[in-house]
């Protein structure tokens, strides 16, 4: 029914997961490589209601604000020193600077972002409340979804120029 | 613990709610009027899991790109004409234009928006499935929280000019 | 598992129903129409924990004691004015009259009434915190249910005689 | 929060009841008595979503249609024969004969009833999901509130007259 | 999905269970019989959130030290007298002596136990929140698993030799 | 209610820990360290349900046979290499040899472990869809108990004699 089947037999490998170990590239436009490892690369986490995902940053890479929209992260630094923060439902931006073997909190559907303003890269485990708590990142979604979300909204809800949003969308899209 | 008090005696009067019967003024930035009707607003809603709100759109009125981070929605057109969307984790945009009487469902946690294309007013009343189902509008999310997100993480999400981001924080914070 | 599928594709019309947009005869028994909006009709609620309902009452139209098992109702009045109310666990009686505009909460599984005692038509619009809450319309569940409910339960419940249990049966079968 | 304390300190009698041990007298109009064994006698039941109650009929005793708004029921007959049944929101009776030693489940939230039909008495033990599941008697709850709920809406509802609807409530309420 | 499927039709056996009447043989090393009533032998059960088991002890039978990983336990005694306890993650052990009619709660999770330490048999039933609450008889889990838990790790936990360890597994594979 | 406070004022470091970035010593009976991250140190978890906890290892170092009531437990591995396990309620040993990078889950409530068969030293990074998981470490919980748990429920669950059982309290309260 939720579209992930219970396995009759399964094997300790059903509950195991290599793919988080190594670094992957980050020279892309964010400077980010996102590693997902969620129930579907480990069926076994069917009903368990956890998962894991690694983030890389290249040195001034960005994990752009987004939502999770069905779960709490909880991010633990591998290497590196990140900026991070969250924003309130009272609007109210909670951020600070954490470095290797830190931990800190992002509450369930509320927008958050990591960003790696050092000169070095980092990386970071985050651990979830769900075997698959999805990700909305704002940017993308409002100006890359397809189809595309209409001008108008966008250019109200930013107060911009139809321009500068097709600008935006031409970036996001690319 | 919750910070809403279990009442050791009640009346009828804290299972009801008269805020939600006339339309609220629409003449502001966005032509938009919210009227929240949750746990804050009505005391017996306390461990309930329900909530209300009312939205008034003038003419061209957005309701703009937000999410519940604790509830699913979904909003019955009481007159006027909307255009209405959510956008999915796979990042397709699922729209429609809804009119008086009918209803629209917007999945928890997801990016959605209602926009009133039409010249005449248009109003519409939201259940939700928590008692207190919170709302980040994503734009002031982003750009009018306090304090501010750096410019570095605005701009390199959206793709535009520390200026840029400067422009739509001062029209968004004014 | 739930009798409900997950759909592989979907659209805009799976989250919408316009079903409830008008009101429907109320020339019966209870003076009464009530028209369903959950995961039956509306297939994107699968999974969402949210539905609706219109109900339409003649002049005199009764909603008579009734449960939701499976979920909380709050109600907005479309037009015209109701007297409504709950009993609470502790036999208490609820209840107050409200008119267009205003909302009510009817707390998951107590039993609850709506009356129009006005000369005029009255509408609602319930919603619930459940895609398929269920309802049990007491006197019929206990008189109408197939196989019948035996006189003996009835009788000794009520502290009326058989042939006054036999009489509301052959009137609420009807 | 909930009304029950989080004791600093406890011990095994906080877990403990001895008050299911013996049956209570059932010389009363319905033929019954009812022993609760929940929060309010365990308080270590708190957050631990179990409690239980006995139940002892007279020769044809009855527990009359019922709801507990917050859980199941499993039954367990002590000694004795119960014609028990619960009504489904298809309006289904289900219902069966149980003798001493059988176990009967009642769905959460749906009317039910047991009746000793022999002529000894019976007694069973009830367990539920939730440390306090509630009940509501249907007969009592409709006929013998406080304030009570209005003869038009009882007559309406069973197609009664309001005679017969307060001869039913003074009866029930004496 | 769950690996329990939802019936098209059903009948009132599908909620009723008999097997609990009777007493079954504790001529083994233990002393122990234990008769469970869930999912599996009782199909409505699904969805619903609890199930029963019998449990009868011989003089000096043991319900061994175990965990229901999956649901609160709450025990009723049908006859004879049990020594009960759970141990807190505190590591404080809570127990007390219960006899026939008498009551007690083992919270969801933790490692609990009940011996008949008097000259007559006892029997008691438990009901549990869960419709398949899942045990792990301690000293079986660890010492006759299969493939069997490797000797370094069970004499290091403990402190024990390997010969020792060796030992226990013979006799509980046994 | 739940003993935690919701702050009326907070600020990043409730959401954040530093506690384990560094190892702990391991030279002790286990060869193990554990450092928890769950809402006693961190007090933003509250209502979040996700905590941490980092394992240190010595050479040969055992996180000993545990289960955690409260939630399941997904585990990243920081170096070195571990063998773990756990156990099914049908009693089937799942495990495996996992090492730097490797994850793998311990499903809610069920018995497992993990232990450092290298030279070199281990360590790991646990996350917890609970905010407060509990642990019982299964040998301590029986052998070590306060008061403790008697000689005649330990002798019989595991087979071994009133002399063995006190050679292994003595040990494990040591």
């Amino acid at each position: 029914m939720n579209g992930f089947a219970c396995k009759a037999s399964f094997s300790a490998s059903d509950f195991f997961f290599a793919g988080l170990a190594m670094p992957k590239p980050t020279n892309n436009m964010l400077g980010l490589a996102m590693t997902p490892a969620n129930v579907m690369q480990i069926p076994g986490l069917n009903t368990l209601g956890v998962s894991m995902a690694r983030v890389d940053f290249g040195s001034g890479g960005l994990n752009p604000p987004h939502t999770h929209p069905r779960g709490t992260k909880i991010l633990f630094v591998l290497y590196g020193e990140l900026d991070v923060g969250f924003i309130t439902t009272a609007n109210l931006l909670v951020s600070m600077t954490i470095k290797q073997g830190d931990i800190f909190t992002f509450p369930k559907g509320l927008v958050h972002f990591q960003i790696n303003n050092g000169k070095k890269p980092a990386a970071a485990i985050a651990a979830f409340n769900s075997q698959n708590p999805g990700v909305q990142a704002i940017a993308a979604t409002l100006f890359a979804a397809m189809p595309p979300v209409s001008d108008g909204v966008l250019s109200k809800a930013f107060q911009i120029s139809n321009q500068e949003v097709d600008a935006i969308k031409s970036k996001l899209a690319g």
